[in-house]
């Protein structure tokens, strides 16, 4: 079995060098890095990873545990997530939960707690407190994105303030008539951030006056899709006399589907109706949809630099970063008539 | 340090039993795989993966590097495989590789030669002869979605056949000024399975005798978005006199951007232009998108299968899945006028 000496004298580097360029840890030039891999492949060395972890208790790997990948929030977050891992030497290894409950009991009694990750990410889920005992170990900190957990580092924007702030800029424009679309129809199969938007929402119309119209369209599922908001707001739209004259969708995916269905109702946006999402989604412009921006690319980042603090130090304050959001107004929203 | 046995003692379980429900592979009850979570997690046990792993030579990880998960081609894919592997009692290590060709020279120098996976699964990259010399070793078997890798076991629908199928759909429909859209307008930054997509148009145009009219309208960067078909489609349809009367997108996002910008221009689909896609997306029904179906889900369950089989023999054969297309006619595509 070649040694990490063989690779460096092959290459005709120092030790230090040739692990520098191994592990991808620490700056080495590109050619350099160039040699040691072939010095690495010529000998077939093979670094012990599994003694090296032994020996520090490390294993440089996260775990990462989040819903469905279709929603482009968590693609997004994902990506940023990965970037950041990958930059910093650490490899991701994957969880995600879209089939259904019985997969989610498997991984946290199961799975989860005995496995050797440096540290847990765990989005958008919100965990109850068996399963953050599962996830949570001193050696082990946790850093959550979107729903808050007892004990865990967090990063998420003010979903409350922003579907409040969505739901008022459309009540500023002179809207009544205001529909919430495309979250789950049953509040307990929503997921916190969802809640957490629907609360908002609320909260707007009543400090307006205009509780009584509270109206929330849900979808069958857990939401949050684009045919989602198409279904709802084709349900909202198709009677004449009571149709919206504004509509806030629980995510940009929503609002697009809801738009995508008003058109096919010969419904012209904004002139006959409003639209405002959450997200900044990437075909929010071709939409030219007003939403509110967030970032979740920059919200992955932010959650591995949460995690690297404690894993560099377990005494390391728990922190929970609220993520900037801000209101873009393009040309889905106009004055009510 | 606890042991099995300790953990086994006090859930009134077997060693074997206690094993299996910590190790999430071979059948136990949700009862009991809950009865030894619990003692495993009152005891603090920690099973040894490293040590295990030591002695086995197995990590029971499997490496999976894909490019940008913006695609739904992609998410898809990534959740089949990750759900398969998961019932397997395997952990995904992702590799995501849209941050730029700096980020791949260092994830085949650097990173996958030293990783101690027991295979990879690698879905819509092209790996050239260097990369793929990195990524296989006799102890780690390779699998490849879409293109295929010498030395590795593929799957893949027949992108050709999918594409010429479609443009074949448009011409027995009577269309001769047929365009396709949505891939890079650079030749050489087309993916592998994008290419061969333009070859299939291109060889059922020639095949009609349409040679002088293909039409490729490509995007800035990669291609396959909704942005890139809405883009290519605003330039193809702004001409009136150069209007093609169908449009064939790359994958279905390109065709509903084509789809949203005709809509916008006030060109009614299918009236006036027929539009097809390659894919069977979840956006596909929302707008009675004709299109090429395929099942990315399926196909990421098929690579792990493949993968197993050489896990667990090296010497199994490569195979080459060439998974199931079929043309699905909705109402985005009519005779030409």
């Amino acid at each position: 079995m070649s040694t990490i000496a063989d690779v460096a004298a092959r290459a005709g580097v120092s030790k230090a060098t040739a692990s520098r360029a191994l592990s991808g840890r620490g700056y080495v030039s590109e050619d350099t890095r160039r040699k040691v891999a072939d010095a690495a492949a010529e000998l077939a060395y093979v670094a012990h990873s599994s003694a090296f972890s032994l020996a520090t208790g490390r294993t440089h790997t996260v775990g990462v545990v989040m819903p469905s990948l279709e929603r482009w929030f968590f693609a997004e977050l994902l990506a940023g997530i990965q970037e950041s891992l990958l930059e910093q030497g650490y490899d991701l290894t994957l969880y995600s939960l879209d089939a259904g409950a019985n997969q989610r009991v498997r991984l946290f009694d199961g799975i989860l707690p005995r496995k050797r990750f440096d540290g847990i990410i765990a989005a958008g889920i919100q965990p109850g407190p068996r399963e953050l005992e599962r996830m949570l170990r001193p050696d082990r900190p946790l850093v959550s994105v979107g729903p808050h957990a007892e004990g865990a580092s967090s990063v998420s924007i003010d979903d409350f303030a922003a579907a409040r702030i969505a739901t008022e800029h459309l009540i500023t424009l002179g809207h009544t008539r205001v529909a919430f679309v495309g979250t789950a129809a049953d509040a307990a199969a929503r997921s916190f951030v969802d809640g957490r938007r629907v609360e908002g929402y609320r909260e707007a119309m009543a400090s307006a006056g205009l509780g009584a119209g509270i109206r929330i369209v849900g979808a069958g599922s857990g939401g949050g899709t684009t045919p989602d908001g198409y279904a709802a707001a084709a349900e909202l739209l198709g009677d004449r006399r009571a149709r919206p004259t504004a509509i806030v969708g629980v995510c940009d995916e929503a609002a697009i589907g809801a738009i995508i269905a008003s058109r096919r109702l010969g419904i012209a946006v904004p002139a006959e109706l409003s639209v405002v999402g959450i997200d900044d989604h990437q075909h929010a412009e071709m939409f030219a949809l007003t939403t509110i921006r967030q970032r979740p690319r920059e919200q992955g980042a932010e959650a591995v630099r949460l995690l690297q603090r404690r894993i560099a130090d377990a005494d390391a304050p728990i922190e929970h970063v609220v993520a900037a959001s801000a209101l873009v107004v393009r040309n889905s929203t106009a004055p009510a008539r």
